[in-house]
């Protein structure tokens, strides 16, 4: 189905329920809202439901505050719109609900998208649901308000890193030209969403980046995580991922590895590397796997003997 | 004069040379670059100049190692287009040259610019000499080859740091939308400018960060940076520049500090805020000055002393 037909859909019901996946990013978000207040904004009947914990980082979003969670849900709708969910799985409760309402659209941009609903419209050269509910509205004939837009704006910038990534098209940027012109503050929202850091994650850097080691002529870098400095700075698992690319972000390392302990004596390797190395060859040697560019594998023993073993591995690959 | 005829003089001449200013940054080196590699790809006779030491990490722009300093240059050229330069006096030794050429066209973006040169386009609403020259060449009918949107694209990330900055516009992201349709790699080139760090830098981080202390039911952030430091880590003062906003973007700070030791007991405050505390206020009070969200100072004595009356008289300000 395409985009005008179901723009005449939803202009031929009244009462709709948005519902997106849980551990919500900023894609599930933003697009929800977003279609939740255009849909507020010319009078239909409308909830918004997220089965999970809203990260608080969002909550400068239009209408963030009216998201509901499963135990809310109480209602029938005529229609359920369901966005940036690949896989009913991602729904939690709602895969239940969704079997007893007529009308499921299903709105994405994976993929991998199992295609259920009734309905579906899946873009995979959609860089985001943002960029696809920006198309539903304008070939609909909506005007795009300035909180819709704040909305889909951070849609975009959440699923494309800010327009660093290779989702990012001509059309994106097309996109995000006219949400701009709305008069939303984009650079405070790029603070927020990209800028802002805790306490905790500031106190899990300095430890983290003190370990900084290099070898191989600066080639190989390797940065290194316990869980002591997990537990000292107050951080969580989440504030951890982003300590990955470190290592290889190095201007001359060609190989960047990020040893984090998991358990005593049990470490996760995360290797990247630039050009050269095929680090998944390495990975492998450790029961591991991944990509060329990207791997990762677990190594059981004592912490010098694991960085040893491992830093041999890598320069016998090297040659 | 408008685009169109400058376009016009340079389809008219054959020999140019291309200059901007010392201490180039990313407009500088891509907007010059840029259009250097498109005067050639048409036959043009070009050179192209910079008065200063090129950044390395813009190495991988293309013909990046065609750039000449003002011991190179010999010729007399017909035309001199000066680029992303405000005045005379950011081109060094160029500026007797500049007296000697009949044809002089002065090419930027910055309000300020004192106009000088035979022509002059200055577009203050351009986010950066790169957008104006993708203008030019489009305006004048050139087709923009994946070398020059290379350069132009670099320009444009530069100075909007990748389209987070108010200076962004619809026209920013629609030019940016055409220049990686030339198919650039322009995820690398994010890479290269915004993720890579030197080691040094990462010692610099780690040594930096880990002086975070907060106050004020952890609503001021305040962030310190001793010589020792700097000697330890091994990283410049420009690399130091970097750490000013570190104690602003921490999620729960109203006001941010950032205190450089820049010599015996003698101390440069940088102060930021973001919604309430006028920060020029607190900067008057020790002689410094600045905005309402960002302002600085320099305050001798002891460091503990120099801390105290500093947050002393933030907390003064606050109420």
């Amino acid at each position: 189905m395409i985009l005008n037909e179901i723009g005449k859909l939803i202009s031929e019901k009244c009462n709709f329920a948005i519902i997106s996946h849980y551990s919500p990013d900023g894609d599930a978000i933003g697009s929800s809202l977003g279609l939740y207040n255009a849909l507020k904004e010319i009078g239909k009947n409308v909830d918004i439901f997220i089965p999970d914990n809203l990260p608080n980082r969002f909550s400068y979003l239009p209408l963030f505050d009216e998201i509901k969670n499963q135990k809310q849900y109480k209602e029938n709708y005529e229609c359920i719109l369901v966005l940036d969910c690949g896989d009913e799985d991602r729904l939690g409760e709602f895969v239940d609900i969704l079997k007893h309402t007529d009308l499921v659209i299903n709105i994405d941009h994976h993929i991998s998208n199992t295609l259920y609903g009734n309905i579906n419209y899946v873009d995979s050269n959609a860089s985001s649901v943002g960029e696809i509910i920006y198309n539903l509205l304008k070939l609909n004939g909506y005007d795009i308000s300035k909180n819709t837009a704040c909305c889909l704006y951070t849609s975009i910038i959440s699923d494309t890193g800010g327009f660093k990534y290779s989702n990012t098209t001509s059309m994106t940027f097309n996109i995000a030209g006219d949400l701009i012109n709305t008069g939303i503050d984009f650079p405070e929202i790029n603070r927020i969403l990209f800028d802002t850091k805790s306490v905790n994650q500031i106190k899990l850097l300095s430890l983290v980046t003190s370990t900084l080691e290099m070898h191989n002529d600066d080639k190989l870098a390797l940065i290194y995580m316990t869980r002591d400095m997990l537990n000292k700075s107050g951080a969580s698992e989440d504030d951890a991922s982003e300590m990955v690319n470190l290592a290889r972000d190095i201007e001359t390392a060609e190989v960047g590895v990020f040893i984090k302990e998991i358990d005593d004596k049990v470490f996760r390797i995360s290797l990247r590397s630039k050009n050269i190395v095929d680090v998944r060859l390495i990975a492998e040697k450790f029961d591991g796997g991944g990509h060329v560019r990207a791997a990762g594998c677990t190594i059981k023993g004592d912490f010098a003997e694991v960085k040893k073993r491992l830093i041999d591995e890598i320069l016998s690959q090297w040659k």
